[in-house]
Formats: C-alpha cells, sequence, structure tokens
C-alpha cells in the first residue's frame, strides 16, 4: 500500500500520514495537491493524505474544488499542530536575512510577525518543507524559510526565531483521500456535496432535514460553482454513520431538492 | 474624499474604484488589504475599495476576517471582469522567461495555463499590478507578470499571452468600507455577522428566521472564530434593506440567538 501527500519529507503533511498509517508507511510526495488526486486517478497510490482546514485561516479551498473535479472520497481525518519557526543556515543572523520562502498560508499564519520585517523579501513556495529544502540547498546566508522544526531538523536548518505563527493554538485537520467510497460501523462524521437553486430559504429547506432528523451540523462550506456566476455550492460535515436511520431519511430527502448531491465520504471524526 | 485601495494604479481595485466613485477621484494606494483599514483607522482616507469575492477561486477571506477585526462597515459593492494576461518587456520571449510575478489569486485563476509552464518559478506578490510594475523597474527580460491589459498600458509591458485565466467569465466582486454605517432607502442587500454555539440545528435556527419572513440569502461564509478550535462564525448577505418590517423582525429575532451580532452593512446590490 502507497500513500501520497503533497511536500517533502518534513512537512506537515508528512506528520498527518504518519498519525495515520504509522512511521513505516510506504510513502511517494508530490509537488502539488493536484498531483496527488492524479497519482490516484493513475493507480500510483492507494491513498492521499491532504490538508482541508487551518483553525487560523480556514479552509484549504483548493482541496474542497479538487475533491469535487474528481469525484473522490475522503475516508479519514486527522489533525496536526501548526507551529511555524523562521529556519535559516546555521550561522545565519536575522539581520541579514533578506528573502524568506514558505506557503503562502505560512505567511498568511505568521503574518504579525512578518510585519515586523517589512524589507524581507516574502517568496510564496508550493510547501513549507520544500522551501526549508530550497533554502538549504541554496546555502545562502540571506535566505530563511517558514517551516516546521521537523523540516530544520531534516533539512540541517537552524531556527532563527521559533514559533513565530498568530496563533499559539494552530491546527491543521487533514483528510485521507481514495478513489473508493470506504466506510465502517464505526464511522460517526459525513461530508456531503450539493448544488442548490438560489431561491427564497433554499438552504434553509436543507437544514431543515438534519435539524428535524436531529443531525448536528459540524461545518458549513460554500464555494463558487465556476461557471462565472456568483453562484455556490455546498460541503457539509455533519455527525453520524451513513447507515444511521435519521441520517439514511435526511440524505434522501435532501438529494430530491438538491442538485449533484453527493456523499463524499463517512469516516471517524478526530477532531 | 480621499478613497483608499490595495495596489497601485492598473490594479482591480483601482479599476473597481472608478466604477465606483469616478475618473476624477482622489486615491491613495496601499500594500496590503490590512493597510487600508489602518488609513480608515487613522482618517487618512474616507473609504477603502477591497476585493471580498472572485467567482472563480470564491471568497478573499482575509478581508472578512479584517471588518470583523476593525469592526468597519460595508456601504457598497461592484464587480469588475478579470482578464488576466502574460506581460513582459517589449521583445521578452515567451521561450526565454523564468520568472512570473503575480499575487497568489492570479496564479491559482491561472492554473491552467501555467501547468504548461512547469519550469517558470512563480513568485507571489502583494498585488498584480505590482507585479506588473516590478517587471518594469527591474528591466529583465527574463521577468513576467499576470495581471490586466490596463497594467501592461501603465507600466509599458507587451502581452505576451492575453486571457490566460482558467475561466474566461471571471469576476472579482469589491466592497466600499467605511468606519460609519452608511445607508439609503435604495439599499438592498444586507451583510450579517455572527457566531452561533455549536449544537444540534443552530445555524438552521438562524436561517428558518429569514425563511419565516420570505428573506432571500444570497450568500453563506463561514470563517474560523480564530481561537485555535473548529468553531465558526458566519458573514451572510441578505436581500433587504434593514428598514424592511420584515428584516427587522428576522433581525431582533437572531439577535437574540446569536453571539456577537452584527449589520455589516445595507448597501445596493450590484450583482
Amino acid at each position: 500500500m502507497i500513500i501520497g501527500y503533497q511536500g517533502v519529507p518534513g512537512s506537515y503533511s508528512e506528520e498527518a500520514l504518519i498519525q495515520l498509517f504509522g512511521e513505516n508507511a510506504n510513502t511517494k510526495c508530490y509537488k502539488e495537491f493536484e498531483d496527488v488526486f492524479i497519482a490516484l486517478q493513475n493507480d500510483e497510490i492507494n491513498y492521499g493524505v491532504l490538508p482541508i482546514e487551518n483553525s487560523t485561516t480556514g479552509s484549504i479551498t483548493q482541496n474542497y474544488d479538487l475533491l469535487k473535479k474528481y469525484g473522490y472520497y475522503i475516508t479519514a481525518e486527522t489533525s496536526v499542530k501548526i507551529e511555524h519557526n523562521l529556519l535559516a543556515l546555521p550561522g545565519a543572523n536575522i539581520n541579514n536575512i533578506e528573502q524568506v520562502f514558505s506557503h503562502p498560508q505560512g505567511f498568511e499564519q505568521c503574518s504579525n510577525y512578518l510585519k515586523n520585517l517589512p524589507n524581507i523579501k516574502q517568496i510564496a513556495y508550493h510547501n513549507t518543507a520544500i522551501s526549508a529544502e530550497y533554502v538549504k540547498n541554496q546555502a545562502q546566508k540571506i535566505n530563511s524559510a517558514i517551516a516546521s522544526k521537523r523540516a530544520a531538523q531534516i533539512y540541517g536548518l537552524e531556527v532563527l526565531v521559533p514559533n513565530i505563527q498568530n496563533n499559539k493554538e494552530n491546527w491543521t485537520r487533514f483528510i485521507v483521500v481514495s478513489k473508493n467510497y470506504e466506510s465502517t460501523a464505526k464511522s460517526d462524521k459525513l461530508t456531503i456535496l450539493f448544488e442548490i437553486p438560489n431561491k427564497i430559504g433554499s438552504l434553509y429547506q436543507i437544514l431543515e432535514k438534519f435539524s428535524k432528523e436531529k443531525i448536528n451540523m459540524l461545518k458549513i462550506e460554500s464555494r463558487p460553482v465556476g461557471d462565472g456566476t456568483f453562484s455556490y455550492c455546498f460541503y457539509i460535515d455533519i455527525e453520524g454513520n451513513k447507515e444511521d436511520i435519521n441520517i439514511k431519511q435526511a440524505i434522501k430527502n435532501i438529494g430530491k431538492i438538491t442538485k449533484d448531491f453527493k456523499v463524499l465520504g463517512c469516516y471517524k471524526k478526530n477532531v
């Protein structure tokens, strides 16, 4: 079994993967989120591990959009505490740093700290750990990266400034993505996806079905349909198992009044 | 009267500003979205024009978060058609381009085109037009920018490849932000903000109030509260005027069952 993730060793995604599949899992890493979906499509990997939500900056919307585009499923989730650090080559001096590399969300999650360094150029990279690797390979003391302590160890960098994220309690939730729908009797969370017509009360009519069946809604995410208009599809997380009688009833009723209704997964809640 | 925006002349924000306040408006531009809020706070400007949503990539969530952080109001909206182009110095050759500068959303909105150029380094900048200005100032034919045709004209760049965005119908909605609540009898759209307790049916109970009063909901955006947990506040756009009897009734009822309820603005719908 091979598990794919976006990034390189030392990334937060790899940490999530280890939590979910253990230290000895066979892994394969990819440059972009979509590359993980393509690897699933080509049967290069059995599962992909991808970030879906951060407690400070919100949803990683590309992965919501990719779940829809590829039609794949969520089979598990976990969450990882994110601690960002300013890393540089051993012996580097903060006063000589000219550039900082990281994922755009790394910059956003450390925006308060970075405001104190207005002359340092921020360069967006695919992943925090790839940034650390790049700083190592460039071997220039004017470069720095925002990444984890684990990335510092793996790439032989020094922690110039620890814990620079705005919010000390900063968590990212990761999902496991599969080509196939997989669920067990222990699964207690569902993610559903649908479009609704823009008319009075239509989202209300959906939520009414949940309320009627005493189903707890955990999250609602709206995304543009992508046709150039400001219309939306919805990703909703609810508590329950797809085989529960009340869930079955709600799904049946909601399917009737929405467009492209789909259960994106039924898995074990981990937050 | 002075109007602030993020970016430089030639940015899409400036186009929105001109639509809203005319060609002769006194303007002041800022580097970051938050700088516009700070300028409002310091009474350097009377209004700020900021992007809030794109029809392909979704909400500009930082501006939702900043509206909440500063406690300011939406007084108007407009939308601008976004056409991204690959710009470079006159005489530059696409085969020699090594770097492309743009806003991260510029990269995302042109991701299909950029996939064909895997060897070109993407460097994130604060704004598409600032990227164009930078390419001009650097005066190196290996550099390119993703920005508007207007930016090409202003900064003397050439359109190497026109219309490279994924979706030919690509629109961004902009809002006018003010320190003060302002509304007229013609205002026909409201934005409200609140937090709700995470219990069965609570969002449903809010939407029920709208449905009962025959109020059309245009958009719902959930954002993390930001305390390190996966709990949310909601920004909801509805049709109507704050003085309408049904709106007044719904607001009164919703205020009772939510936390930190606020009307973020009542303005003229423009989408």
